[in-house]
């Protein structure tokens, strides 16, 4: 089950509440970026970047002179999919689907070497599966480049909207057309580098997306 | 030209900077939400929501009653387009290709109703173009229960990505396949409300998407 704090208890709309860890589990596995939240000077900043979870840890990672790990104490990550437009017969009434996780807490910078790379790890395979044991690993340079944050998924609430419009009763036989219109995300063909050598062909890995 | 304050001039990847009012508007003209942080109780909250722009000023809207609106003072405000996976020939120049902006400011609760209206009109046509006029609008009461911020688009920085990896030169001959996989998001047919007069077929303005 997901935590019930004050934070993470819907106050309005609360049949879009999902209290299960796995939904939780489901929206960040299906997501590429998060959008993490801190607070700079008093005032919030909110930046998009990747993350990997590992079991019940979120991973972040960034340059070591980035402000937003500088700042990271208390941060609250974002994951959101939009899945449709709903629209409806009054203007009131529009609203989106999606499935949006938010995950409160303090983050904390890791500095043990195995937690670094597996943090690494995981940031690196949520964006690019396979890539990890495909391409070349970093060095000790670059390692000590890049900081890696951990959040845990302790302190979490998800939201989900599907279906169709709800309108009021009496709009019901309003002669405008209602409904979803859905939106997709897809990838494309893989683009090989211009530089790339002619001899290599597009791995398995990245060519099933 | 964009603002060129301590928290809009980038301090790293500074190739990735634009300075023209016009990317901004480019990136927020082809949003459909956006991530709103504000500061509640001294921690960061990281909102997805939908916005609408009119010239300088960006309109939210949301509950009354919504955390996120009785504490939006100093807001961050964060559009972000996921353009591809950049995948290069090192774990460490791993990328995505991406559009972002950044605004930052004091928001501004509406109250004139002129704008109120204005500005719930910008957020409904940001979502659903065509939909104000198509649909019923709002009424007294349905207004009362919407809150309108305003946030001026003074202060704000816009990221672009985009293009091949950027490898270390000695890796460009290791026998690993490296490019872009582009994202691309796409409207799905119109999926009509099971409780949609039958008469009533998909309008233009919706069927062009």
């Amino acid at each position: 089950m997901l935590s019930t704090t004050a934070r993470t208890v819907l106050n309005r709309s609360k049949d879009r509440a999902r209290a299960d860890r796995e939904d939780l589990y489901a929206v960040l596995d299906a997501g590429l970026i998060c959008h993490l939240g801190v607070v700079v000077n008093g005032a919030p900043m909110v930046i998009p970047t990747g993350y990997g979870r590992l079991d019940d840890t979120l991973y972040l990672h960034g340059s070591t002179g980035a402000t937003s790990l500088r700042h990271a104490g208390e941060v609250c990550v974002t994951v959101t999919h939009l899945d449709g437009v709903v629209l409806a017969r009054s203007v009131f009434h529009h609203s989106v689907n999606y499935r949006s996780a938010m995950i409160y807490g303090t983050a904390r910078r890791v500095e043990d070497p195995d937690e670094h790379l597996a943090g690494l790890r995981a940031v690196t395979e949520q964006l690019a599966p396979g890539q990890w044991d495909a391409t070349r690993l970093p060095t000790k340079k670059e390692l000590a480049q890049t900081a890696v944050l951990a959040l845990s998924l302790e302190e979490a609430s998800v939201k989900v909207r599907q279906g169709p419009p709800v309108d009021d009763e009496e709009d019901y036989d309003t002669p405008v057309w209602a409904g979803v219109l859905p939106l997709t995300v897809s990838w494309g063909t893989p683009q090989p580098d211009p530089r790339l050598r002619p001899d290599i062909t597009v791995p398995p890995h990245i060519a099933y997306r």
